[in-house]
């Protein structure tokens, strides 16, 4: 007799003796816990990226240790096995069992799943987890996911990220006409209707570009990753907030069969690591962010400036038709539409006298680097 | 031969057919496996307290779930095992393995546990978050903790509260003497600065002592919590922001030697679903806050005033002393206050470009109830 059979024979005999019926091998813990299972993670982000490339990393220690190594997850960075843009199709398919992206790299198979990840003047990070655990929102998340045969979780947020990086000054919406700015997703098309050539290109071309002139300004992220790439070196202004992104969330998808496979612990310990994940990326891009602001204005001398109100207004006018447009996509983009709107008209009024207010309260002059 | 000591020879012939050698029993994961825990929670809330009393419950259900029952947790309301101020006490003497609380209520044993809990003009739950868990605020609060045999994890934060409910118009600091006012914890000592009668009572009598007019005034937690309590009902004024408590963030308290006892999943279980519970309760909070708001508002005509500028920004004076004073009262205290306040300038720097400015850029009006 292998130890395999003797002790799921045993198994049945304790669960018997406890006065349970064991119909099949299936319905039966002790011996679902010998399984294990060795899964692979896709990710858009070069591998230990700091920040966001970090959430991975630490689901897959988190996910071993408390299964005490019966589900183990291999990290891929981008390219590593599937390039960055196909981490979806590749969870899709089964050839990873999981992926961590963001939603808005898959607008082309379905627009309606920028929702979940920026939109310009929305939800921060804080509304958009309520909305996600609390409004309905991950219910239709996963429901858009579904065609696809793919689970979703929010992993990660970046929080209010900054407005981007200017070779010159820009005190009006004038100073934007024929300027050639790298913005992606629905930030760009609002600009592009404020006047500014919009330049699509990956990460790595962004230094060079517009160290050369190629481009006249781009966006990236906030502080922490904007530094790592040196981009204070490329330009001179740094320009506040990040209207276009006031958070983006990130996700961790997982093929449905591969999910469907897992015993219910497994299940729970992938999901609780997930939220836990979840949190620590804001967390830490909160701590990371503010040190390495100190270091770009007191080191590298950096020029901090408000994104003047006109152009505020303007795109904060722009944003809504965009927004409202993207909605008339499909059925379901709709019905996402009308959920995040709801929820964020409540949670700004709420929002106004609670964190807003106190803020200000905190805070009345606001930005006093200038 | 029983069972257990059957299977655990089974495991150990497992061991050392891969080529290992058990040792003892201690170092085989097999056994360890099959141990079980039942570990009692004690809380400072009634149980199934709407929002942060959801906090141990979901606890101990994700707990269970992951651990496959290995652990399992019986959430104790205040009063059920102990009284909800003596949580700490039943968790550091082993009455309980575990507890849910607020570390301000324990500023008689250890003062510096009110950093950890809510300082007035202080951090709020982002930013908290964020100090500590990438700034060194876990170590130092588990420092602060250690004499007593206790660990701590954090586990829940409210969001910014309410600045209070009152039964006369405050127009300026001069409405403040003499007035009667329920205000727990450093926000009652600087309000007591500012010539308010502080007066202290537990939860259960706020309501009738409002309506009878023995205090003019009581600050409780935000619009979900204060709706349940009926608070509308007993004054007209309902005032923002809350200053004295831009969070509070809950705990869950470990007798150390229980903690020691469980396996290294158990504890990663452990772990990983007080940060999820930690994300949780406040994102049940800041959804369900705005349903509350707007049920105050709409249906019972409460009307919302934003505290005037000249009590605010004499609050803030006063708290910095108040504060101050904290740090002096231990070499403990001085250290935590250093860390917290150093890390409070920095990140109050960047979200006044992030957070704030986009919450002034998105909603430049503010309240707009009024």
């Amino acid at each position: 007799m292998k130890i395999k059979t003797l002790s799921a024979a045993i198994a049945m005999t304790t669960a018997m003796s406890a006065g349970l019926f064991a119909v099949s091998s299936l319905d039966n813990p002790a011996q679902a816990q010998e399984e294990t299972y060795s899964w692979k993670m896709v990710t858009s982000w070069p591998k230990n990226f700091p920040g966001v490339g970090q959430g991975p990393e630490r689901l897959a220690e988190l996910v071993d240790q408390m299964s005490d190594g019966r589900l183990t997850i291999e990290v891929f960075g981008a390219g590593q096995l599937v390039p960055g843009f196909e981490v979806f199709d590749a969870v899709s398919e089964g050839t990873a069992e999981m992926g961590h992206s963001a939603s808005y790299y898959w607008k082309g198979k379905a627009p309606a799943a920028q929702f979940f990840a920026a939109v310009p003047f929305g939800m921060n990070a804080q509304e958009m987890n309520a909305w996600l655990h609390f409004g309905g929102g991950m219910e239709l998340w996963n429901e858009l996911y579904d065609d696809f045969g793919v689970d979703v979780l929010v992993a990660g947020a970046s929080g209010v990220q900054m407005g981007g990086w200017y070779n010159k000054e820009i005190n009006s919406v004038d100073d934007l006409d024929g300027l050639k700015m790298r913005m992606p997703g629905l930030g760009g098309e609002v600009m592009s209707r404020m006047g500014v050539a919009i330049v699509n290109m990956p990460g790595g071309e962004i230094f060079t570009s517009l160290q050369s002139g190629a481009i006249d300004a781009t966006e990236w992220i906030g502080p922490y990753n904007d530094l790592a790439f040196g981009l204070h070196q490329a330009a001179d202004y740094y320009y506040y907030p990040g209207w276009h992104e006031p958070t983006v969330m990130f996700e961790a998808i997982v093929n449905e069969e591969a999910m469907a496979e897992l015993p219910a612990d497994l299940q729970a310990i992938l999901k609780t690591a997930v939220r836990d994940v979840n949190a620590n990326v804001l967390d830490e891009y909160t701590a990371r962010n503010n040190d390495a602001l100190e270091t770009l204005v007191n080191e590298h001398d950096v020029e901090l400036r408000r994104i003047p109100d006109d152009v505020l207004a303007q795109a904060r006018e722009h944003s809504e038709d965009v927004v409202a447009e993207l909605a008339e996509s499909s059925d379901m983009a709709t019905r996402i539409y009308e959920s995040y709107r709801e929820f964020q008209e409540k949670v700004e009024n709420y929002h106004a006298i609670s964190e807003q207010a106190y803020y200000n309260a905190r805070n009345p002059e606001g930005d006093t680097t200038e």
